[in-house]
């Protein structure tokens, strides 16, 4: 297991290969919740109306039901009087019928008697015993929600995709939706892979050994694109350890996510376990940081090998596999937030590599940090990163640039 | 309780005396959770590193850790010897020093053995047994993460309101923090009042009822502000029944959000059990639609009065609360998107009262949707709404508008 060397893929080919097997191996799936916690899911089906609405003719103010007619040519001067024969308050339902010259005292969001077409708003009457004294003239549904009116039965209310923010939800309300079925969140569990890693819970730090990142950092980065992410811990970097640990993660996950282990170097072993547990379908994409990245599949699963590097790790996750895991879920990559900014000073980049620079972005201004990638106080200060094309050696400063931002 | 009249506020008054009286009877809290759990949480205190980082001089590439002395003008032509003495994987530590003319074998990330000063990369090497040739020159500290180079202990690493996205994480991860001290949620009780209102877990609507829609969206519009959102329930316009259901939900929560009841007609009580229990500081502002809101203090716990109607209830709860709710959470106004559009048809708007014109946004342009507020399917069409201020009468067709997007 010395020194080995990587079929390098183009990213352009790289994200093609991944996605279609993130296709292939992942079907999205949907679920029923309730639609008090739907906040932020997606709709997974077209959603239709189910009742009319207002399912009544409702009243839209406080005042008086009346036939129109009674009212036509009111006015202060000149008021009508018409007989006040019941009352009713929201949520109430009166038995009489307006017949002309009477009407029904309503408050707002009570549904119109029988008989009468219009309200005329309290403002414009004076009541006085059993009867009332129109002062102005309303026209047939004045002030009235006609039943159906706002929206009929079996009308498309909301498109597959739809993200459900409050406002969504209310329109599902209005309907009577206890449930929405959206899109089932798929679970990643991840793996962090190495000997010198130490589980944040351990108090002292050995010496030759660090804290691990990335199961932590990456659980995270799965959280913000909508998944479940589900730290499975550090597996020591040793080939039966790690390939038991990976059988075991997929038993119970739909994604599993290692970081380390993916170097062509001593002590590197998940290219050899995935070798001989599934299929390493890439191993190496030409891009700085992240070269040695790894995309396979095991019992039909698909296994991501990401850097041990977690500024590699990070940024290799957003640019190859957030877009697609977002998808799954139901979200549009759009909602991985960019700016424009102006470089505050030149990057050079390799040519034949894509490089993703980190950036400070303030004030419309995006300074590159230039560390690196095994300095992770740079994400301390950083707020996304640029992409340099393959075919670009230097992108200069004052140039204006497109800052993905960590989401 | 017949019709009152309101003391209206002007909304940049209203705004004030709302903001004011928040800061005066919700102090920010906080609390100490799990980093694995805190993606979208807001730092509460400035944050500083407890190690250097990283901890000890740590190899950068597999290769060989020499004197960098001993590869002084090496090259392919020329190359130097030097003796193996011990091999190196990341996590362990070699008890030997590497004297001149010795070198140990080491792997990525791990610790520089005693007297080596920099790493010669496996490439420019050839293994012969206990020996390598060295064909290339290093410099001291090449390939050399040097203890505390990224960051020394006692720096400031992310300051009090960053919101903890996963790189960040990985910041606090890499320095062994296993929790992070965050603000805390407030928890804001939903409550919605109406004779004719229906819960959602009631299959059957009865004739003059409606479903109860601003407890499951005001409550999911809480949530959009990172806040704790509880859905109390319906409570009959009855006022022992609303005040004893007032004071048990303030029991519990930090916050109250009632809804409906808020108007100056019949059968609206929410103002008058305020004036019982508590204080009224607010009663009517100068906007459309929303004028009858009620802010008032009951055992020193904020409540809110929205409107009844759903579309009028989420725009105030989004225009004057959602702001400062964000905020008791540690998150910046600026999180509501906004964008700016063109107007697609001209708003007429009542001078002397700020209106709220709900907008759908399509390809750049703002188009708004002319319904009553009581037409809750607007929602499903809206992605946001317009501010027209009090003093403007029209916005004109082709005008660019700033649109308040729905978070």
């Amino acid at each position: 297991m010395g020194t080995q060397f990587l079929d390098i893929k183009d990213p352009l080919i790289a994200k093609d290969l991944i996605s279609s097997n993130f296709y292939k191996y992942y079907a999205c799936k949907w679920e029923e919740i309730p639609l008090e916690d739907s906040y932020g899911r997606v709709v997974f089906e077209d959603i239709y109306s189910v009742i009319d609405f207002p399912p009544f003719n409702r009243a839209l103010k406080d005042g008086f039901a009346i036939k129109s007619e009674d009212s036509f040519s009111a006015s202060e001067e000149n008021p009508k009087s018409v007989k006040i024969i019941d009352s009713l308050e929201a949520g109430d339902h009166s038995d009489k019928t307006v017949e002309l010259g009477t009407c029904v005292e309503i408050s707002t969001g009570a549904p119109l008697p029988e008989g009468a077409d219009a309200v005329i708003m309290v403002e414009y009457t004076q009541k006085d015993q059993d009867n009332v004294e129109l002062y102005d003239s309303v026209t047939p549904t004045q002030d009235v929600a006609v039943s159906g009116s706002d929206v009929k039965k079996d009308t498309l209310l909301l498109k597959k995709g739809v993200v459900l923010t409050a406002d969504k939800i209310g329109v599902l309300a209005a309907q009577g939706f206890h449930t929405v079925k959206v899109y089932k969140k798929p679970t990643c569990a991840v793996i962090s892979t190495g000997n010198e890693l130490t589980d944040l819970k351990d108090k002292e730090l050995k010496p030759s050994k660090i804290y691990d990142v990335n199961s932590t950092m990456i659980k995270n980065a799965i959280v913000s694109c909508g998944a479940i992410g589900v730290n499975d811990g550090i597996v020591r970097d040793d080939y039966d350890n790690l390939k038991s640990n990976i059988l075991n993660s997929l038993k119970n996950h739909d994604i599993l996510i290692c970081s380390g282990g993916t170097s062509a170097g001593v002590g590197d072993v998940l290219k050899h376990v995935l070798d001989e547990i599934g299929e390493v379908k890439l191993h190496g994409i030409a891009v700085q940081p992240g070269k040695p990245t790894i995309f396979g599949i095991v019992n039909n699963k698909i296994v991501i090998g990401l850097p041990g590097n977690p500024v590699s790790a990070i940024i290799i996750f957003y640019v190859f596999f957030a877009p697609l895991l977002m998808e799954l879920v139901g979200l549009k990559e759009e909602r991985l937030k960019t700016v424009k900014a102006k470089l505050t000073k030149r990057i050079h980049s390799p040519i034949g590599r894509e490089q993703y620079q980190l950036i400070s972005f303030n004030d419309g201004k995006a300074e590159p940090i230039f560390k690196d990638s095994g300095a992770i106080f740079s994400l301390a200060r950083a707020d996304g990163y640029v992409n340099v094309g393959k075919n670009v050696e230097i992108v200069d400063e004052g140039e204006i640039v497109e800052v993905r931002l960590f989401n």
